[in-house]
């Protein structure tokens, strides 16, 4: 299973300090004064964190715009979609998409079915509804990714009232949410459904840059939080995880300073690499690029890159995508610039 | 589900801070200077943990004695359990025992056969030689959890033939393996056997004091180990219990000193019990103690403590133990004088 990252497996390959553009994290680093946070709380570590996770619930009712009742936590986001992927029939998933989805089926012996995404990466109801049957599980990353695109709001509303008529259950892994342009809020949007028939997930991984602290978290309905209660690991999110989620989304003014970053910084990318020859970006509402590569094969375009110091992803990983396609993270302009110079002298270079 | 380290669910009922017996925590603490190895590697939380956790699994290997390519990690020892419990076709345990062994077969949909621990609570092994089928997985605490009792050498290596004849599976769940006397290490027992048919779970949460980090780990054959990647959740060892475990394992003087400081207060506290009227403490190798209350029924005796700011652990949540078990942990000098103090008071007014 490859995975965004994965720095240790390759640092041998060059001699400085790699830069990771291959996993999306916001490049302004965690709220000030967690550090402190944490340095004070290091005792935690000496006991069980709360089996029940209230204070960290309580937190998370506030951030989220919802009932301390309806929050789910877990070991990261995964955690708890590999949660839904248990409780559920059939996992039915778009590809291209976060490879875990299928992974996790598979593990819990689940049927999977396939759907691809259209041509510019939107999603086709229609292909839902000839499949979706009674108690599946769609999952839909949404933001997407690796393609980076936000379901548009009434296509989502669509989707869900096809999903509540067939009596499914939609999942969105919404892990890049605060990432993207402030158009809707599913939390909001599902509120008054009561979360029925559909479950929200996101995670202090990406946005709040803390993939090593391993908090994820997500909304769904009383009784299906109830129902997932009893398949969660006792204790899954560590005491740091907890202090962290009691701590982090408190920052207003983090938050605002980081959306418009990534947002003046997705325009400089995303318009430098429209003049580049020989590379496709997509459009997308997050902090990654999906780039197709027209004149060099995935693996020479990876070892460009790497010999400058700059880790990318490669994406014939992902299911539903052929080769010759790439990801990059959107980084500070210092080293967003450093990629956009790597891909000009490349594209000077030719193929 | 209960467990014990559950404070926050008790700690509006005493005023002062409650000293916790339902937890079996190393009284010492952490290593010493972990606080400061921890403090020095904050910013590895705004990395995601290698997924390999190479450098863990490196640390791991020289400290249980086994080659890395056997090591197993996980977000506690409840984690791998869970893995060996997917892996399998149907879960044999002992009862009484820890109670997320069953819970997590019923999650996971297996099969579970209960075998009763004798009256002593030591095993029966003609018990196992009637129900045991291939590819069942049979666990079993060493020592017991909440009995006490280890499994004596020459009865584990009886079990683990009958359990390779019947080509089934044996998990030992060690997680207070270092609380115990020096008889022998299964690690070391089951090496020139290659971990076939043998699984041995250890974890940082008791002897290390660090129940809040969530680092479990173990040993398996290599192949089982290459079996359960395929199970195992990306990250989920959070980055600090990545960083702890490169740095608790090496101190062999906390790590003899804790040793002997259990010993000597094991003896104190089951000498003191034993001239106590009204309980029947159990033998025990490790650092908690089942005790049979003769004349009090369980919630009068837990709220009896209660008031005093201790907390014990009821017992009656154990499938398999009648009313009338509490379990209790070893602590340090002060607090376990203070425990025996509050028997004596419990026994001298009477029932």
């Amino acid at each position: 299973m490859e995975h965004g990252g994965d720095l240790l497996s390759y640092e041998d390959d060059y001699s400085g300090q790699l830069v990771d553009f291959s996993s999306n994290i916001n490049p302004l680093g965690p709220p000030r004064g967690l550090d402190q946070m944490l340095i004070s709380s290091l005792s935690s570590l000496e006991m069980y964190p709360d089996i029940q996770y209230r204070k960290l619930k309580e937190s998370l009712s506030i951030y989220l715009k919802c009932k301390k009742e309806n929050v789910l936590v877990g070991n990261g986001a995964v955690e708890i979609i590999d949660h839904f992927i248990i409780s559920s029939k059939r996992v039915i998933l778009f590809i291209p998409s976060f490879s875990e989805y299928e992974k996790r089926a598979f593990v819990h012996e689940k049927i999977v079915e396939r759907i691809s995404y259209r041509k510019d990466f939107t999603i086709d109801i229609e292909s839902i509804e000839k499949i979706i049957k009674p108690k599946d599980l769609l999952i839909l990353g949404n933001p997407n990714n690796p393609t980076g695109l936000r379901i548009k709001k009434d296509q989502l509303i669509r989707i869900y009232k096809l999903i509540q008529k067939k009596d499914a259950y939609l999942l969105l892994d919404e892990a890049f949410f605060e990432f993207c342009p402030e158009d809707y809020d599913s939390i909001r949007l599902f509120e008054p459904y009561g979360y029925q028939n559909v479950g929200i997930i996101r995670a202090a991984t990406k946005f709040f840059a803390l993939p090593g602290i391993r908090l994820g978290y997500g909304c769904a309905s009383e009784e299906k939080v109830k129902e997932l209660a009893q398949i969660e690991l006792p204790w899954r999110v560590n005491a740091l995880g907890d202090v962290a989620g009691q701590f982090i989304f408190k920052d207003k003014d983090y938050i605002k300073q980081s959306k418009k970053y990534i947002e003046i910084e997705r325009e400089y990318v995303l318009g430098a690499l429209s003049k580049i020859r020989g590379v496709q970006p997509f459009q997308t509402d997050t902090n990654y690029i999906l780039i197709q590569v027209l004149l060099w094969d995935e693996e020479y375009i990876f070892q460009w890159f790497l010999k400058r110091g700059l880790l990318i992803r490669k994406c014939s990983s992902f299911l539903g995508l052929p080769e010759g396609y790439i990801r990059v993270a959107i980084k500070d302009r210092k080293n967003n610039k450093k990629l956009i110079e790597a891909f000009l002298e490349l594209s000077e270079k030719g193929s």
